[in-house]
């Protein structure tokens, strides 16, 4: 049931074999690296699967666009996924909806189902995808690339994904916020939590500008601190020019999220880029071809501390930098 | 704790950039593809784990061999591999020994970790690998290239892993196989379950004999049907030659076991080929040359049915035909 429900998904990529084979075939053009990625999402960890239609769609659609994030940050253009989905036993009456959010998905990206597992698991539902993706050789956006002098930049805005899972977990702040936001809001503040939107369109710019960069998937902190740490250099982090929506703006203003929540929330899937001086007039000149907003948030200094001033230039203290995978 | 853990495994692999970038780059070397297979092993599925640390490195060390398994029947070389370790909460004082297992594997096959995700899940354990492999372009072996008169060959011995699993699992009928058997003849049947051995000295062999292949995980009869339907063929096989080890002889013999309980158990990671008739000759030799007892077991044939014959030709009929994924 589930090949037949899965095959569909690979039509158009030869090297998938229909998902008949053990293994897909992948070629890879001359001149081209291949950029592969992982990532896992768990029930009752990365997600609370209430069981529904309409979640499948959205989780399905959520773990792919999360591995093809990572693609973005390294400047990979995406190729073909592997799907490993461990399901729990019983009936699944949201499968079909699970893979049209796939197929939404890979339509999306420009990707298509090469192979994988289907398995049984004992409790919840694990998704874990391998995305592959294609860089010219030597070309693909490393974390670790920063210089001490680069401008740091972010794509969109920060923080939309961590208030939209609030306005759907927690009922006294959801309440909160949903009186202070409009109904455009709210809708758009749930989107960015259940439908990534992973920042493709800057994939070559950042290999243009020799940029060193990853996705914003923890939290702009955290992640910053794992840029730094990877490029072995320090970062200043701007507080108030971190680039917030209207929405974030407003219920910040209020009181009712704090800056450093915004900043530290996750989930964003927004590119942090460190772009030499000299490229930066191109990089936003890139990026503003390519559609998507960049903002100037700071810059990368030398030694490995990573300082994060507010409005007053004084250091802020985080309680939490981001969410901890273990 | 885990990257510093998994790191090491990562060493002599510049692709893999020290496990500390959001992806890995893979260069396919010119005149080559890349062969991607994903298998999911899920505790209390695949395996029951006690959380000992001697189980822990038998689980690692299988969760890749398994995947080594399918690049061995493509015909292809270990490359690289990427890891999702779901973990369960609590302590995990079996962790070094996972690694130590996932360590011993890998030098074993000659590849390296190259990156993957490291997740909190709800209960249980799950290991979810995508092995790489190469091949010269174009010279992927199909599981779907079998033709009608290709001699059916199978490697190795068929039926230990079972047994092994039997003499773990069920505590009367355990007692009895113990009986009939030495000790050093449970041990290499416990050895057949707890850590198979990828026959890779056979890859270059299937590439250069033009065979259709496949490995033999959820028993010998399901992962034939499964050649039979990708190729659009039938076959025929002779159960009086499936090759069987000395201890699964004897306890076959002893009428402790049935010869389609030995041929449905799966497991095996033996390979399953069908050569073309003018290539057999070459086939015997190359394998007699890597050291791989293979044996003909029966040949393709027109249609689509899959017919098993016993000692008196006579058809067989089975109450599973192997282990079904879900």
């Amino acid at each position: 049931m589930v090949a037949r429900l899965l095959a569909p998904l690979a039509h158009g990529l030869p090297g998938a074999l229909g998902l008949e084979d053990d293994a897909a075939v992948v070629s890879v053009p001359p001149g081209h690296d291949l950029v592969v990625t992982l990532d896992t999402l768990n029930d009752g960890v990365h997600f609370l699967f209430d069981g529904s239609s309409a979640q499948a769609r959205d989780i399905a659609a959520k773990a792919l666009a999360v591995n093809v994030s990572d693609l973005a940050a390294k400047g990979a253009v995406p190729h073909a996924y592997f799907l490993s989905l461990a399901l729990p036993g019983g009936e699944l009456p949201w499968l079909d909806s699970f893979v049209a959010g796939l197929a939404e998905a890979q339509a999306q990206f420009g990707m298509a189902l090469s192979g994988g597992d289907t398995t049984r698991i004992g409790a919840g539902l694990s998704i874990s995808i391998t995305a592959l993706g294609l860089v010219p050789a030597g070309g693909m956006v490393r974390r670790g690339g920063a210089r001490s002098g680069d401008v740091l930049y972010v794509s969109g805005t920060i923080g939309d994904a961590v208030l939209g899972l609030e306005l759907r977990r927690e009922a006294a702040e959801a309440a909160a916020l949903m009186e202070a936001l409009s109904e455009a809001e709210v809708v758009q503040l749930l989107r960015r939590h259940l439908r990534p939107e992973p920042r493709l369109a800057l994939a070559s710019v950042l290999r243009q500008c020799q940029a060193a960069a990853m996705d914003v998937s923890d939290g702009l902190v955290i992640d910053l601190d794992r840029m730094c740490r990877a490029s072995r250099t320090g970062a200043r982090l701007m507080a108030a020019q971190v680039p917030h929506s209207a929405a974030a703006s407003k219920v910040l203003s209020a009181g009712l999220v704090t800056r450093q929540r915004l900043m530290t929330g996750g989930d964003d899937y927004e590119i942090l880029a460190a772009v030499p001086c000299p490229m930066t007039g191109r990089f936003e000149a890139g990026a503003a071809a390519a559609g998507i907003a960049v903002t100037a948030v700071g810059e990368m200094i030398a030694g490995g501390e990573v300082v994060v001033l507010d409005e007053a230039l004084a250091p802020m203290t985080f309680v939490s930098r981001g969410f901890a995978h273990l």
